[in-house]
Formats: structure tokens, C-alpha cells, sequence
């Protein structure tokens, strides 16, 4: 590519190292990026550096956040005897915009998968079970619906249940506005499996 | 969305300003961006910055460069006399990946649109036209085929033919691969009337 300047194919190549970013998107960010006012680009660059440096675990919940305590862990009105768990903070982000959910939560920072090297020590457990040693009255075990998700809640079922805390799952089947015939068999057994009486 | 920390909601807007990116895959990013190596934090960010403050307009065809001229310009085996005019670099590079093109260009920097209110004088037409005082034999017009790129090729054309220069614009029609049944009654018209010979 050496019809573009230096400076830009070391743009290109930085951008598409990120997640879903390819090639030509790339190429089109890293253009938009030189013609964009300078401030602006300023602005994107240390927003990124800052981040990095600025973000870190909450001591209780371990999402990212500014300060010690995230808002949710630090405020006074969430149910914090009710413990959410998921997989990350997009996974928190999502229920929250539900704004339905009152209790805490618990990021893991992702699932137990061999394929991937990630073991349970890879996983924020042993801040759960620190956790746990305090009063709490359910674990809601919101870990996706995938492969590692669910090796992952029956990892931590068999570790909760015998302190004796109640530990749901939550729930999975069709999705709301789903068509059946355009559900996978999986998923169709699984809402039979999960069937509740009307 | 104060359930994420101040600087991951700055980094997630920052982001979704870019084209292309939206709320979801801003959001994605941020989180990657953040779980990212320190290192390769900073050399994204100052491959911006750097790339904003050092990339500058070819002297000559006013593609975006590092140095003065760009290296197609001051390629001694390039055909000073053909010019292919491109709106943009990535143009220009598409014409580049071909491999069989052996002239130099000249770069628009955009396309003559009444509605985004540019007009020629936005354009880097005024450079292209001190181009034609050396020896040319032909402006090779490859403005995109969208409504401001024709209207554009229009506009140099009544411009460069009086000056004597053999002005030419890229064919329009079926694309390689393509199937007549899919293409608009527009293409299959331009492909129509630019017919030749077999």
C-alpha cells in the first residue's frame, strides 16, 4: 500500500487491529479521522488514552468505573442482597437500560472456556465469594446463553448452592417478537424445557 | 447511561462520532479499547494525531502525503502525461490496486454538490487546471457515477475540452460478476448505450 502516506497506513493498520473493524473500514475511518477538525481528533485520541489509564475495577461489583465504587454499588436505593452476575459490563449496561432490575451485580470479565485458556481463576470468583460472606438472599446467574456461559453458571452453581444461597438462572427461550419457525431447535427445547403454566 | 464511568461515556461518544460507527459498536470498541494493552492504547491514539498533524496535500496532484510530493508523482516510471482525476485517495487507491494503470492523477477532494453546498471552488480544480499548462495528453475523468460525480465530470470536461486536451470519462455499466436481473434500469441503460463492438 505504498500509494498512501506513511502516517495514514500507520493509521489504517492501528484501527483495523480493533474488534470488527476490517480493511476498508479502516481505510474510511483513517480518512474521515485526517480531514476531521484537529480539536476533534485531540479530543477522540486522549479520550482513548484517558480511558485507559483513568478506568478501573469497582471494588465491590468489579465493573469499570471511574472511582472506587461504580453508582450502582454506591447507591443507597439498589437492593444489595440481590446479586446479578454477567459475564461484562456491556452485559450490566443491558439490563440496566431494562430499568426494571433494582438489585447489584457482579461482573466476571468473561466466561470459563477451555478453547480459549480462560479457567476460573481467569474470572472475578473469588471477589463473588468474598462478596457472598456478607448477607445476601439470591444469586441471579445472568451469564449468556452460549456454550462458556453456561459451563459457566453451572460452574458457579456448584460453588453457591452448598453455602446455602438461593442461585436462579435466568431464564432462555424464544425472544419476544420471535418467529418459531426461524428458531433453532436448541432454543425451541429449551422453552419447552422452561414451559411455566398459565 | 451513568451505570458506565464518565470517561468510558466520553470515549463511547468520541467514538460514535466516527461514520459508521454506531451506539452498539462505539460501546463495543470502547470496552475493547479500554481492556487493550497500555501500549497499543497510545500508539493508536498518537497514529491520530500524528497522522492529522503530518499528512499534507501532494504539491502536485494533491493526494494526501507525508512529503511534498507524493510517491506516484515523483515515480520517474509514471506517465506524467495521463491524468486520471479521482474525488478522493481512496479512489485513487482502488485505481492503484489494479495494478495496471501507469499515468499519475489528480484528486478532487470531493465531488460538485448543490445540496452539500460545495461548489468547484471546494475543489481542487484550480491546481488541476495549472497541471494542463505542462505537455498532457489526456484527463482521464473517474469521478464516482452518483449524480455530484457525473455533474462534476460535466464540469471539467467543458472546462479541460477547449483548452485541446483529450478529455475521457471511465465506462459505466454491468459490473464483472454481475447479474443483469439484479442491476437498476439505469446501469442496464448506461450499459446499453455504451456499447461496442465485438
Amino acid at each position: 500500500m505504498d500509494y498512501y502516506s506513511g502516517q495514514i497506513n500507520k493509521l489504517i493498520e492501528a484501527l483495523g487491529s480493533l474488534p470488527g473493524i476490517g480493511a476498508k473500514t479502516a481505510q474510511r475511518l483513517a480518512f474521515h479521522i485526517v480531514n476531521m477538525p484537529e480539536e476533534d481528533v485531540k479530543r477522540l485520541a486522549s479520550a482513548m488514552t484517558e480511558a485507559k489509564s483513568g478506568v478501573r475495577y469497582c471494588k465491590c461489583c468489579c465493573t469499570l468505573t471511574d472511582d472506587e465504587l461504580c453508582p450502582i454499588c454506591k447507591s443507597p436505593a439498589r437492593d444489595k442482597k440481590t446479586i446479578m452476575v454477567v459475564e461484562n459490563s456491556r452485559d450490566l449496561a443491558a439490563y440496566e437500560k431494562t430499568g426494571k432490575y433494582n438489585g447489584v451485580y457482579h461482573v466476571l470479565h468473561g466466561a470459563i472456556s477451555p478453547m480459549l485458556g480462560i479457567s476460573p481463576a481467569d474470572l472475578k470468583i473469588k471477589e463473588l465469594l468474598e462478596r457472598l460472606k456478607d448477607d445476601v438472599n439470591e444469586i441471579i446467574i445472568a451469564t449468556n446463553s452460549s456454550i462458556e456461559g453456561e459451563a459457566t453458571a453451572m460452574y458457579l452453581s456448584k460453588l453457591i448452592k452448598p453455602i446455602g444461597i438461593k442461585t436462579t438462572r435466568i431464564a432462555s427461550g424464544v425472544p419476544v417478537g420471535g418467529d418459531l419457525e426461524y428458531i433453532d431447535e436448541v432454543t425451541l427445547l429449551r422453552a419447552l424445557d422452561g414451559r411455566t403454566e398459565l
